[in-house]
């Protein structure tokens, strides 16, 4: 599992800094998180494949989130791409896009399909053999949406001296592995814990941005391994974060700390601050393993 | 007159090229022309007080030349502008960014004024005492327009030598600047011409892009200034220019020959080509003022 910061800033784009836009990679599958102005330029800076992206989630429809949006569509097209994209958002993300396409007269070569999400509740809106997603209702100034990755349970792991101890036929390796017990080539009734073991623990990441403090979240963030959750202020800030629905460093390591998750990313700095590292400071007040989202960082877990 | 190119590169921005942007400073104003993305991130590299920008020309709704509008309007509001915004652009631009607004529950605190354009001739749509601004009909795949300032015929240049030779009171400095015969402290009518010189001669900018090769345009630039010609391409790819409504460098250089234009600057590139100082060489063929635009260049006239 891996994660590409493209820009983790919050409102608007600077010479330096990038508004919101990641690529999670999970399971060999690319997924872009939120598409901030300028995410096409930070995709290609970062030399991100990024033809190989097929699911875009766009969380809510501030510019900081999905001002990019419409020029990768674009980009997509001028790159004559074939393959189908899929783009998960707020209600009205189609028609804004597909405004902007007929007024330059403009279609996408390639099938692009809408999954505009209006539910206040978490919902599966992607699953495939080896994952799913699913949304996590968030409380911002607009229809706000978090998504949950969730790796499956992959196969377990062969052993294979032990396997040929047992004279099982090689035919019988793909059922050992779905974790089903065999008859070995003597006849004998061969249980799968005999000559398997478990496969890896199936991956978790959850993308928490924009939101004000909330502890409904917490049972669906239950242990899971990584939260990038929003830290727009610190502290200091705290009466800030009731009118603009944002939360602090410290408001997001207690939700890591309450969901018992191994990792927390902080990111969405507001661009007031000119150190982050004093976000990491408070969050390791409540919480150990506090990773900061940079611009360009790759995250690798 | 001061242009600031942001952006000279067609279709999709780059790690290292922009799309179509810039300022123009004429009489102490600032116009933007074309917004492509990420042009206010070009503004602030190019340390433009881009605040001071009331006027906003786009030439037409293609995502290189538009797409970063939305972001700057949405950065005007976050820096708690006041002063009004004229946007000016082809019929349609005003529901695209309304509809932005609208999805994001955001409203501009500025009073914010769209002008659309529908008229395939040329028409004056920026007047004041110093300037005025035309839009000059280009031939594009979409409704198109380029832009024309011209300078009006400043005031005339006193010569208080003469004037206090001739006994004119201090109180008529002002009418003869503006032309006027006056009486002396001695009662006689002295001419204007005898006391005054004539003034700075107006200066005057076209940007034409994008358009395929038009003789049409050209009584409207004749004997100006500047022009900014489009040069997707070089002749080599001339059968390009008639599917996309692109020009070749020659054929830029060959509007500016015809239209007695001063200097002439080449622009929106296709990215195809590794090295723009071919453009140069191209349009010299033909005329001899030739200046390449490349994005964060000054040019001063």
């Amino acid at each position: 599992m891996k994660l590409d910061i493209l820009g983790c800033y919050a409102a608007t784009p600077r010479s330096l800094t990038n508004p919101t836009s990641q690529v999670l990679t999970m399971q060999n599958q690319m997924f872009l998180i939120d598409c901030g102005e300028g995410t096409q330029v930070q995709l290609r800076k970062n030399k991100i494949k990024f033809g190989k992206i097929e699911h875009i989630f766009i969380s809510h429809l501030h510019g900081d989130h999905f001002y990019g949006l419409i020029g990768l569509i674009s980009t997509f097209m001028l790159l004559n791409r074939e393959k189908e994209l899929h783009v998960y958002g707020p209600k009205g993300i189609k028609e804004v896009i597909l405004l902007q396409l007929k007024l330059s007269k403009a279609w996408t070569p390639y099938p692009l399909y809408f999954h505009e999400l209006t539910s206040t509740q978490p919902e599966k809106i992607y699953e495939n053999e080896k994952l799913s997603v699913e949304t996590i209702p968030l409380k911002h100034r607009v229809y706000t949406n978090g998504f949950l990755f969730k790796e499956k349970q992959g196969d377990r792991k062969l052993l294979v001296e032990e396997a040929r101890k047992y004279k099982i036929d090689v035919a019988l390796f793909k059922s050992l592995k779905k974790g089903k017990d065999v008859i070995s080539e003597e006849g004998k009734l061969i249980k799968n814990e005999l000559v398997t073991e478990s496969g890896d623990a199936p991956k978790s990441y959850a993308f928490c941005s924009d939101t004000v403090f909330s502890e409904e979240i917490i049972p669906q963030l239950s242990n899971i391994d990584v939260l990038y959750h929003e830290s727009t202020f610190l502290q200091e800030q705290l009466k800030l974060t009731d009118p603009t629905k944002h939360s602090t460093a410290m408001q997001a390591a207690t939700i890591a700390k309450q969901a018992n998750v191994k990792q927390l990313i902080l990111g969405h700095y507001s661009t007031r601050y000119p150190d982050i590292k004093l976000f990491k400071i408070e969050a390791e007040q409540v919480f150990p393993n506090v990773l900061l989202a940079e611009d360009g960082k790759t995250l690798e877990f």
